[in-house]
């Protein structure tokens, strides 16, 4: 069914109430779809190491990133407390020719590779699990749900979804364009792999190739390829622990509505409780995953426990 | 040989002239012992996960931390840039009932659980593999060695060495106790577990336990036990790829010289080029460890890649 | 009349009530009492500056303030973006021997010498001049009265009631001891000077020299000499337009109610519209006019422009 | 005499010989040409004082400035640690109804309306005074010269010379436009003003009008008009306090040599010890002394004794 263009708040309420897993795993509950990435999923996930090789998921944390400041979201500013220019000249106050360098960094959490905390997204006031937003995250942070919860469970099988390889041409997904259950499956069947209940799925689109090729242009908040708003039943159907693609805001940009922002972020966070990643770096893996045919992998991507955290930034690390 | 207590700069020169990995892997290197972790040890690695279950052997990031201000070393800061407060009532400007929360973080990355990078440490300034520091550490950070060249590498076979539990009373080791090679050769007797080329090696001291229970104290800087000096040679010769421990500063405070300030490091990062971690929590890890007798397992522990840093908090995850 | 111990709510009503200025400058007001300082007020200020010397009432913004951490307020940590041993090393990559340091700093505006802003404080979720607290401060920030309004208007005469000289023994008033009207009054008469409408008030407790001598201490958030809770009257009364202390909160610590924090703020700032300053450093002045005896000066205490802050760190400066 | 374009550094090394006051004021000094603002000065900027109105110099500090984040200097990030709305919903803790908010900020110190300090900029690795940079300004910050010393000091005499008026079209200079010391003597001439030692002279170009207008653009490090390199020899000679203009970089930009970066601040700053102000907004105050045809005035402007910093954020009040 395609949602009406005009009527985003309508389409939104539709498939928050189709998919809502409000109440399924408890009131307390505050890992959402995370429920799902058990021991037995673990197991299967590391079993999926085969040859030893890793990748890091990670784009750079840097001043060269694409952050322009929209939203007070700027790129991480990284400077030196200590240095080796000083260590060198010998004025650290260190005995026995000891010197050192340290550092500091201040950075959104959204800015660079991210997950989304359960508390980063509100429909209509209220966030995951049917609580209140206001009860959830105050200025001092997510009282809640916070990613500090998070952080022992983001460990299992990961799936690539390429469909940047397989529907695109050259590899590549153009802006703008809306990836439907459709072109999930399709691309799932190209490559021979499943996806199913607690795995961590990422959907390569290509864009961070083309803005890498191209320049960042508008990567943070213009128009992108992603997930289409109708991809909502099939994120919850699948009962899949997580999902993060490379791009920045995960839907496709524009949004599939005459005037809406965000509108998959909004049942997929507060209602389904899933677990999103955005700003990936799927390159290299893609390459491995096309070279060897196999699109599963074991996968890590730990959160940093940052209490109250609405979000995090990670270094996933697949293993092969 | 039990090092003169009066010359630790003499102490450094011989360990450092025993330990030197300078040269071995080639003039450019930028990863050290992590060299040693390849793709037969992540094999061997993820063979250990064997019930599925998932550890975070990271301390909590927040203004509750031990940090104190020394050198500017402080708790990280989180702040809100959006709420659910905010979105409660309505302000912020999106349509369609859509609520958003973001954050923001100022912190060390020396603040909570964290590797120290081969650009943390010099010794007469010098940087791992001889370079002259001032060419290595800038305030632009560290132009050769930044830790992100380590992103996709810390992923592979973890072991436990808990000598708070078999050599310390009640689980824990004194403030001030040095931890010597013999303590390390009979921990890891005690739990049937070995250690070897490219292990991620843990070391639990129970300090981390002592201070959550009474506090803080001067868990940051303090006393504490850790490393004698006088492993050096042990940690150079077993090859391993990295160590981590529960303390603020990985060897044994006071240092064992009349003066002197972490003499270890001075021949371990620069000399040795190998990868420390500081103030993890292995609490819980530990406890599953003596309940099931197995100390080896999966470990991942991404550092964040943030372009340049001469460390990286971090979220190890460990499973078994 | 004293009010009940055990009724600081009764008496913050009773006080608010008589000191009102709500409507007193019209609905959109922004600027309180400083409505009250003109442009007679600042061709008299001028007037007194006789000698041409000025004075810093500033303490410093460093890593050596007393801030603990305490709601997120910690000291100043300022880093360098470039420095001069990078010059010196001619790597910045600059023509024709130029170099150049730049520096950053991450703060709460809080943190040291600072204006409280009308935003700043809420009674009963009430702000300045009666706006709905949730209307006026939000994670955006002060949407209505940000200290920016305040940007060119603070420049008048100041007026030091150096109370600690006066009343106190050693020239310090002890900690927790209450300013009352009656103390301001004697101390002005004391000085021979006279506090009105449109002035810039400084009260001298002497509490900064003590913790100079002694150590910090409990000085961000303890007992501490203060305004009496009854000053009310007195602030609203002689319609000041500012009013600044040498101690961390400007009244007295402990409040003078069995269970209350900060109940003269309460009133001062939604009610009376007063803009407050704290961690002033009164001491070089106050020598000076001990010395002269000369206590009222031209006095400018700009606050940085900051958008929509709700405080103000700044150096004020006084010329006689 | 006109530099010859191909040789900044010859031009460079020929200005410092005429125009360096190493040792004017001894070899301890730290403050550089505002030993020129003395008792006296201050007096007769104070008498300046007629009509009582006060001017604020400053650009707001926010998001909205024009930093793009070269050098990692970026706008500053303001953030709340408190706000109203969590104030009105009554979750903050406090007793009897009070509620608070509180902010926090990060900032390059050269983000928007600055000083320059003496330790900012370097000349073949030599600092104000002729001291060797890298014993002044390390990691550590400026050791000897930092910001921190001028702040009682910069309160005098002001002087605005609007040469965007007098010299260019429509009250504004084109960008590329060089100021020499010709166009700086007849704008005084047609304000009927004069400027002399110890003078804080504002200069107005007018570019700041224009990008209010047309955005920011290239304010920040792009073309601009300001003085030109030619004018070292009338910045020594008039024995002037401090300079500021309404531009990013006080100097013409680009600057008059083939290869140069600002190499009037390679004399200026290490050489001639002046305070240099930039980013600041004239645009009130010229209208001001457009209509009345007074163009000197009281001016405060201090710096924000950050501890050890090479620059400050600064609210500049004018007072007429």
């Amino acid at each position: 069914m395609t949602p009406d263009r005009d009527d985003p708040e309508g389409a939104i309420a539709a498939a928050a109430k189709e998919c809502s897993n409000w109440g399924r795993w408890g009131a307390d509950d505050v890992l959402g779809t995370l429920n799902f990435l058990d021991a037995a999923k673990r197991r299967e996930g590391a079993a999926l190491v085969r040859r030893g090789v890793s990748f890091s998921l990670a784009q750079s944390f840097g001043m060269d990133g694409p952050q322009k400041g929209w939203r007070r979201r700027t790129n991480p500013v990284h400077t030196m407390l200590d240095t080796g220019t000083d260590a060198a000249l010998g004025t650290q106050g260190f005995p026995h020719g000891f010197g050192g360098a340290d550092d500091v960094i201040a950075m959104p959490l959204q800015c660079s590779t991210q997950w989304d905390g359960l508390g980063h997204i509100f429909d209509h006031g209220r966030a995951w699990n049917g609580r209140a937003a206001e009860r959830v995250v105050t200025s001092d942070g997510d009282l809640v749900t916070g990613v500090e919860h998070m952080a022992a469970r983001v460990a299992g099988r990961g799936v690539l979804l390429d469909v940047g390889r397989v529907i695109g041409g050259g590899g590549e997904l153009p802006d703008g364009f809306a990836i439907t259950e459709e072109h999930l499956t399709a691309t799932a069947e190209a490559h021979g792999v499943r996806v199913g209940r607690g795995d961590i799925v990422t959907v390569r689109t290509g864009q961070l190739a083309r803005v890498r090729r191209d320049g960042w242009g508008d990567y943070a908040g213009g128009p992108a390829p992603g997930l289409s708003f109708t991809t909502a039943g099939w994120l919850h159907r699948t009962e899949i622990a997580a999902i993060a693609t490379d791009t920045w805001g995960f839907e496709v940009r524009p949004n599939e509505f005459a005037h809406a922002f965000q509108p998959l972020h909004q049942v997929a966070i507060p209602h389904i409780g899933l677990l999103i990643g955005e700003m990936w770096d799927l390159e290299e893996l893609a390459e491995d995953c096309a070279a060897d045919g196999v699109y599963d992998f074991w996968l890590t991507a730990a959160p940093l426990p940052v209490t109250g955290a609405v979000g995090s930034p990670v270094n996933p690390v697949a293993v092969k």
